[in-house]
């Protein structure tokens, strides 16, 4: 079959488990990677916390009666690091993708170093230096939001600008969250567009500049949502914003995108490409 | 070796790659998992957007160049879903983690499909309800953070109750972040406590508060750090907060989980467990 030849369209959906000693984050997003390259709708169980044995019994039991009603092997994608858990996870009735037991064994071996099997590693390290930087970050990013505070700017890691309804709020609410950037946000509005100036705190922090932009078609359609006929939301209107906001970045030199098309993922990623490529690059 | 024998101290560092077509987020959650049972310290480098040949080329020198740097080859987490991209990142010398490579083959013998090899399936569909409904969310939170409205909380999934500086916030936009649920939340004050009643809003929407508590020295702490020496921040006054907020919930019937020991990922996860099993469960 080649890439040309389209999946059968879909009938049945199957049953698809994420078992997790912690939150079910990682297996979640492990599993969701690879069920999204088949065009087929899944029915999602999330069992997290199953960090006894007795809780292990219970998520086996679980998927056993979802093969006996549906009759078809559930899909088990699972991050248990105890080898018991993950045994007795794996004695029920389902096909098993297990994060850990396929990738930490060849990297024990790679590393030379035992791997510690401690439950709750990854979201669990609250008190940590990395977990209160973010913590810190969203209270920083909340407190600047839409040009609400113009108070230290300089502790900012990056500082988003655009016209109203661009991305910048849940871009800059993303970057804290995800990477512990502290990330203000500055709307560009008809007044800078009249004085031909970028808000007047913002000039000293060039260089943390990025700007958004957007379609005025999208923009007039995303403010239609929000205020439905208003001039605020006419194309015409989006049109100018748009325009003006462009030409003032263009003048000013700072760097932008267009969330158009984006994800607030994909726009934090290339914002975190342009704007600390020294955090994780060597 | 058991779990007793401890792993040799940490001397040097690896290099860890995440090559991705897309945002690298889902490669790194995945090498941040299986990195996590190692006490090791690792040098990252991430290498998103990776779709075209020359790309993956340009990924596979950096990879080579940083083994020949070190003289050790790098761990490379890949989730590339086509397999050119994929061969030419496996002919560098790394040793090699793909999520797709591995798993997605045995599922299409299972679900007896073929795999769609679609780039960007994962963060990229910005034009689904889905992913509307999470930009919603996300404005949703922020509009209700801290009992600043009182509209529409007819349409909120959950709203967080706690005294100041419990983890409602955070909790809030993860929820609306990484869920899609509109999280209001609202603090308990000594308004209430005086009163011995809810903020007056809120009563018609019993069966969606959930209360966060903490520890009265963990909230004074974190008080402490903002607003040094105050009475706020007090533990006296700490301990009188938390004690009337947790007589409140009591009375209330509202369910509670204290948040001094757990990350927003933990909070969010239980939280979701209690309110809206529906959702996920079948």
């Amino acid at each position: 079959m080649t890439d040309d030849s389209l999946p059968p369209p879909v009938t049945a959906s199957r049953t698809v488990f994420f078992v997790s000693d912690g939150t079910g984050i990682t297996a979640e997003t492990f599993g969701h990677a690879v069920l999204s390259q088949f065009d087929l709708r899944f029915r999602q169980i999330r069992l997290p916390f199953v960090d006894s044995i007795e809780k292990a019994h219970d998520a086996a039991r679980r998927i056993n009666e979802s093969f006996a009603l549906h009759g078809q092997r559930p899909i088990v994608f699972s991050t248990l690091v105890k080898h018991d858990l993950s045994s007795v996870i794996r004695s029920a009735n389902g096909m098993h993708m297990d994060l850990f037991q396929t990738f930490v064994a060849p990297l024990e071996q790679e590393l030379d170093v035992k791997s510690t099997h401690t439950i709750g590693r990854i979201h669990n390290a609250v008190d940590t230096e990395e977990y209160k930087n973010r913590i810190e970050a969203i209270n920083f990013s909340l407190a600047h939001d839409d040009g609400q505070s113009h108070k230290n700017l300089a502790e900012a890691d990056v500082i988003l600008v655009g016209v109203s309804r661009s991305g910048k709020t849940p871009t800059s609410l993303y970057l804290a969250m995800q990477y512990g950037l502290k990330a203000a946000n500055y709307p560009l509005i008809p007044d800078d567009f009249e004085r031909g100036k970028l808000p007047s705190s913002l000039p000293p922090f060039k260089a943390k500049l990025f700007g958004l932009t957007i379609t005025p078609e999208r923009l007039s359609q995303i403010r239609n949502e929000r205020r439905a006929g208003s001039k605020y939301a006419s194309l015409e209107n989006c049109r100018y914003e748009v325009n003006e906001a462009e030409h003032l970045m263009r003048r000013e030199g700072i760097r932008w995108l267009s969330s158009t098309t984006k994800s607030i993922e994909e726009i934090a990623t290339t914002i975190l490409q342009e704007i600390k490529p020294d955090r994780r690059e060597y």
